[in-house]
């Protein structure tokens, strides 16, 4: 797994509200794909606001791994749970066309690992929706 | 306020475990200043391990913005106030030598803002431990 975080996921309950609340910071530059969520440029990685956060258990911040290959989405589960972790999603094809899985680490906080075909991941490692 | 985050803290109840399984996952350079944190660099940000994390009413993981200068923890806070916000920790001198405060965004996540003088902030906003 390489040493880095790709996505922080925040689960808001009203996504207006809060991306107002940020681009009143003076952040800018908001994808919104749909009604439930939206994805902030911020630096080399991804912050997102989502209203349907905790589908698989995770609390109300998640954090993600975004790997280059759909293949390398198992790897990395099998190298968490090698490593102490346990997988509490398996790698499956995504509804939104990418390939997810996700590990809880040893205090139980839950990291998706993620290949989003949409998404590019440069050399360093850094995203850009 | 910048468009970033330079920390993501995890709350953990065994610094020794939660900093091996990482390490196992393939992190190295781990910074550990005493038995309480440790910290990893991640791309552009850093990555904190922490027992004593919830001293300020935050939840298991925590978002940090650090600014360039003392005064500036002072002025992003009061910006995050006028945004919609609300401060939780007014800035203020840490024991740690830096200076830091914290507000909440209208879901009740905890940001803390910092200034560490040991550590470096470029020009794009990346962070270095």
């Amino acid at each position: 797994m390489e040493q880095r975080i790709s996505l922080i996921t925040l689960g808001v309950s009203d996504l207006g509200r809060a991306r107002r609340f940020y681009e009143s910071l003076g952040w800018t530059g908001a994808r919104q794909p749909d009604d439930e969520v939206c994805f902030f440029q911020a630096g080399g990685m991804v912050f997102g606001l989502w209203t349907a956060l905790g589908g698989h258990g995770a609390p109300g911040i998640e954090l993600a791994h975004n790997v280059r290959s759909p293949e390398e989405v198992g790897t990395v589960l099998e190298e968490a749970a090698r490593s102490g972790g346990s997988i509490v999603r398996p790698a499956a094809v995504a509804d939104w066309g990418g390939t997810s899985g996700a590990f809880a680490d040893p205090d139980g906080y839950v990291w998706e690992v993620a290949h989003n075909p949409g998404w590019t991941i440069a050399g360093d490692g850094s995203i850009r929706i």
